[in-house]
């Protein structure tokens, strides 16, 4: 396979090979890749900004994560973020830090997972900075995205009898997480090995290739539905319950038999002898929408295929609590991955 | 002195810690820190957004660069990029990736520098993301900026006949670099010597704590200028002359007498046995603007005590020159600092 070197091609000329077949989509976006700064028409909305920064070693490890795989995933969470705003996600700026242990072949690679996710999801890159690094590969995105100014839903809107809802299923990103480490190690030990994989390409595809729930965004509008509180599940469940009791001053309540979780991962999760009700409170990276509704939507959502009902807020801040199957009160913990600790 | 380590603390923690005493003061910002997104009200106009990545050992050296310094000139130069499209800068978004090297404290200090310069530019910080890297430290700024639909200027609308005009003077950041390497070496030689920095103060605050040309954006304003193209200056004089060149499809012919130097940089060019010219040329890091103007702005401009007519632009896009002191055209080289060569 061709290997060029990124130093052959200096920086301006690296980034005209990568963005060279960028088109624009969205209609808010007027410039994009090219001058000093984009400019975005904002239609009349409100502008929504997220940003988050993947290193290799703490977020990723490419000996199992195919680099096409990363520029996808790092852009999903960014617009899974925009998502939780209740707003629609137009444009992204990308900043690549890079050594010299990647050919300009492999930021190809890099930047088609980025475009793939930009295209299927109407997002437009529009602008980016790439420079050396020393050592490994570090991603910054930053996301916008817009929303009618009525329409912005922040994590602190809840009140005490709003219904908690998840959209899809739980637990599946971090199994996934767990099967591919686990071929990891197989792999060290006996390189000519083939791998495991087929029996969990769901989970797997969870942790690769994660989705933003830009349709239950939709969805809602549609259902003229506007959550009182939204937050998306990058951390695990327990710990984004508990952004929303936190900025809300409300109390939870989750019932255990109510989360939702695929079979295939249930089984997965006892191959792993783990708890499958751990697994979705605190395996994280689902980039599913957790959300509160007032009572009067229930009618509208009891019965809709992609959420799942999980339980109510409460008066009581100090109460942050999961019912068990078998009946038993729990207080929920964050014990979310949390990269300044690990 | 007190050292945390950011373990102790957990990322949530940090990011209190360090936006505690954030106040939002941009109209524009409806929604700071602390939730999925930031919120912004466009007022009615574009909205422009630039990035930028910077890297230990690449972009900066903390053993001559104050943390504090660093977080101040890492916003100044995204704020300039959102000048330079005659916007109003209002609002940024944070990524910082740091190894154990760093305390609590240390980010203290680099977030002083990125609030010191928050606070004079009248700019919100809104959003971020912190996150442990293996080693060293990387810090990515999104900068968004606000600005009239009519009044968008992009490095593409040069004409030809346009004057060519640059703010403040130039050279005397990279100059700055060149003492503060200087001491670096004397001081590896000889620890307790005296840094011999004060003859300098000027050259090496334009180095540590540069300025982006908010004032100039506002002034233009006020006089009825319109640039007919714009970019700021970051990488050096020739290679942005180039860029405007290349986007506008003119020529350009600069010349050598009317480039603006301070007396004390030119001193200190001489003193380091460098060329001035060659260091206003490829110094780069000035954050200084330059644009074009029609010639009927010409007498709004010539005697503006903080612009230089430096040049104009041609019909040919081909003529790319510097005409010299002694009378000789020369070519114009992009050989500004290139973060991917280097």
């Amino acid at each position: 396979m061709e290997r060029t070197e990124i130093q052959e091609l200096g920086e301006f000329a690296l980034i005209n090979r990568l963005t060279q077949e960028l088109k624009n989509n969205a209609p808010s976006t007027l410039l994009g890749v090219g001058d000093d700064a984009a400019v975005i028409d904002p239609l009349g909305k409100r502008v929504v900004v997220s940003t988050d920064m993947l290193v290799e070693g703490v977020h990723f490890d490419l000996s199992y994560v195919p680099l096409k795989h990363l520029g996808y995933k790092a852009v999903i969470s960014n617009i899974s973020d925009v998502c939780a705003m209740n707003a629609k996600p137009t444009q992204i700026v990308v900043g690549l830090g890079v050594s010299n242990r990647f050919s300009v072949e492999a930021l190809e690679e890099l930047y088609d997972g980025i475009k793939t996710a930009c295209q299927l999801y109407e997002v437009d890159l529009v602008g980016g900075d790439t420079t050396s690094i020393p050592s490994g590969l570090t991603l910054s995105v930053t996301a916008l995205g817009l929303v009618d100014a009525d329409k912005i839903v922040t994590r602190s809107g809840a009140s005490a009898g709003d219904l908690l809802v998840v959209s899809g299923e739980l637990g599946s990103a971090y199994l996934g997480l767990q099967v591919l480490e686990r071929e990891k190690e197989v792999f060290k030990e006996a390189p000519t090995a083939q791998p495991e994989l087929k029996d969990h390409s769901y989970i797997i595809e969870r942790q690769l290739k994660p989705e933003a729930r830009t349709d239950i965004i939709r969805e809602l509008a549609d259902l003229e539905i506007k959550p009182t509180s939204m937050i998306d599940i990058s951390d695990g469940l327990a710990s984004e319950c508990l952004h929303i009791v936190a900025a809300s001053g409300v109390g939870v309540r989750v019932y255990e038999e109510k989360l939702p979780m695929d079979p295939k991962t249930y089984d997965t999760a006892r191959e792993f002898n783990l708890d499958p009700t751990v697994c979705m409170l605190s395996g994280g990276e689902d980039y599913e929408l957790l959300f509160t509704v007032h009572q009067d939507d229930f009618e509208k959502i009891r019965n809709h295929p992609k959420l799942s009902i999980i339980g109510h807020m409460t008066e009581d801040v100090n109460e942050q609590v999961m019912v068990t199957n078998s009946g038993q009160d729990i207080t929920l913990k964050a014990q979310g991955w949390d990269s300044i600790k690990a």
